[in-house]
């Protein structure tokens, strides 16, 4: 089988063994859906992975998950409800008219609501949320995948149960790139680079505080102002205010099930997590970055 | 004397009778600080107010406030701790080198400390704070400037006893200028309009359940893209998310003294505080958006 997680800035994809869902050969690329040009998907995608197809027999399942079934991609599928697992997944595939495979097949995003009716959507992190199930079991637990937009999921009986998004990563880009404190930060220190844990463990400790985020933000310059946070410190601290702030009010809105919370993304985002939840008291376990192959295969696996 | 109120963008002059502090004529500008040339400031002051200048005894007093005290403004004032009132600020002002006048006298901005150490500075807001002071009596008040960093200061006594500072004005426009969230919001409907009372107060709703700020914001997107929310809706609903928390935060750590709020500036944010803080249950108070003329007045009356 073949598995893509096509996002908006890049395109992965994954030749798997269908049963053991290992994967053979990979491909990454920087040709995200805002690279393709409007009805180009199908040519892209076959540029791509063409190889690979001429030598997968033609039922081979063609699976692809991600910003790609989103209104700017190749086509839109609707968001599933939660709560969903692979079952109800399978039977929400979108089939995309493809020449090079006869079962190219889009997973769907899904939708949640809360108590009180506001929605919530995720695409491409259901398919994470589906690979990381087989290493969760059965119990209910929490699950973070940091980013850009973090995702909190409630995960339990083998399906995802609710989830709640927290916009942590692109609100810390947007204040760096955009806002008074960035012009505070030191140049270049506007990466989530190894450093700075000190000044981060700051931010995770004024997160605790009362004041409410917004109070703790412009604190930033107030403590670059008086000379009581150095320039380098700027990026540090300001992550764990946000990072502090998002895990409290997660952890308080997943109610009991966080022990540990199950962590997965990029390597430099879940380092700081784990220092995050440990200063909050909460045990972490950490799964591999490439949940997506393995939720791809998953749901592969469901077809037959 | 002449009063001037000069900040980042504007610049503000005010011709005023020094014991009743009433004002006789006014200039206003767009020629803030960022616009004058290094060491062009006292060249700037005399090609603005010239002409009163030359009516107003050698020895008026000519007091500045606001950035102008910055590093990147005329000379740099330090920030005078408080609890601070109109004795301790007349203790410390700026005599500046200005031909025009014998006092040219530069107010400082003040800064605070709160139970935990963490700083917070205001530049300019501490002016019209002691134009307020006169119209709030001697009893512990709470007061709100909302703006780019709204400033909520504890008053009594007749001085400043500390304050808070929320990054709310700025963190909107830079989310609806540079985030996903603009790109849901209907084009033009970045300014803060008269319109969306009622998805404004749905915003102020929301804060006040949890999840947290940083999940709230992406509930707006959310909201948007399953048709919840209407394009014109975006930028109201932001508002009253991030207003919401900023009052909520803001009254917790005023301690009982917050009814009622002594709210001032411009009209158009007045409006929604006043709003918000009815929904919070609280009173409010408005005053005059021309405190900086009256604190400046009072400032100079303290000179005499």
């Amino acid at each position: 089988m073949i598995g893509i997680d096509w996002g908006t800035s890049s395109f992965r994809a994954y030749r798997m063994d269908d049963r053991s869902g290992a994967v053979l050969e990979r491909i990454e690329t920087g040709q995200g859906i805002l690279e393709v040009p409007p009805g180009g998907f199908a040519e892209a995608l076959a540029a791509a992975i063409g190889p690979w197809l001429a030598t997968e027999p033609a039922d081979a399942p063609v699976l692809l998950c991600g910003m790609v079934g989103s209104r700017q991609g190749w086509q839109e599928a609707p968001y599933l409800a939660c709560p969903a697992g692979p079952a109800e997944i399978a039977r929400a595939l979108t089939l995309l008219p493809f020449a090079g495979a006869r079962r190219c097949l889009l997973v769907p995003g899904l939708s949640t609501r809360d108590a009180t009716g506001v929605p919530d959507v995720m695409r491409g992190e259901e398919t994470k949320l589906i690979g990381l199930l087989e290493e969760v079991g059965e119990g209910e637990a929490l699950a973070c995948l940091p980013g850009t937009h973090s995702k909190w999921a409630r995960v339990g009986g083998g399906r995802i149960l609710g989830f709640a998004t927290h916009m942590t990563g692109e609100v810390r880009a947007t204040l760096l790139e955009h806002s008074i404190l960035g012009r505070l930060a030191a140049p270049g220190g506007g990466g989530a680079g190894e450093g700075g844990d000190d000044a981060f463990r700051r931010g995770l400790r004024r997160a605790r505080e009362g004041g409410g985020l917004l109070h703790h933000l412009f604190g930033t310059r107030a403590l670059g102002l008086m000379g009581d946070l150095a320039p380098e410190e700027t990026e540090p601290y300001l992550s764990g205010l946000l990072i502090g702030h998002e895990i409290a009010a997660a952890v308080a809105a997943g109610g009991g099930a966080a022990d540990p919370v199950h962590l997965a993304g990029a390597d430099i985002l879940c380092r700081r997590y784990a220092i995050a939840l440990e200063e909050a008291g909460l045990a972490c376990r950490r799964h591999e970055a490439d949940l997506a192959a393995r939720g791809l295969a998953r749901l592969a696996r469901g077809l037959a």
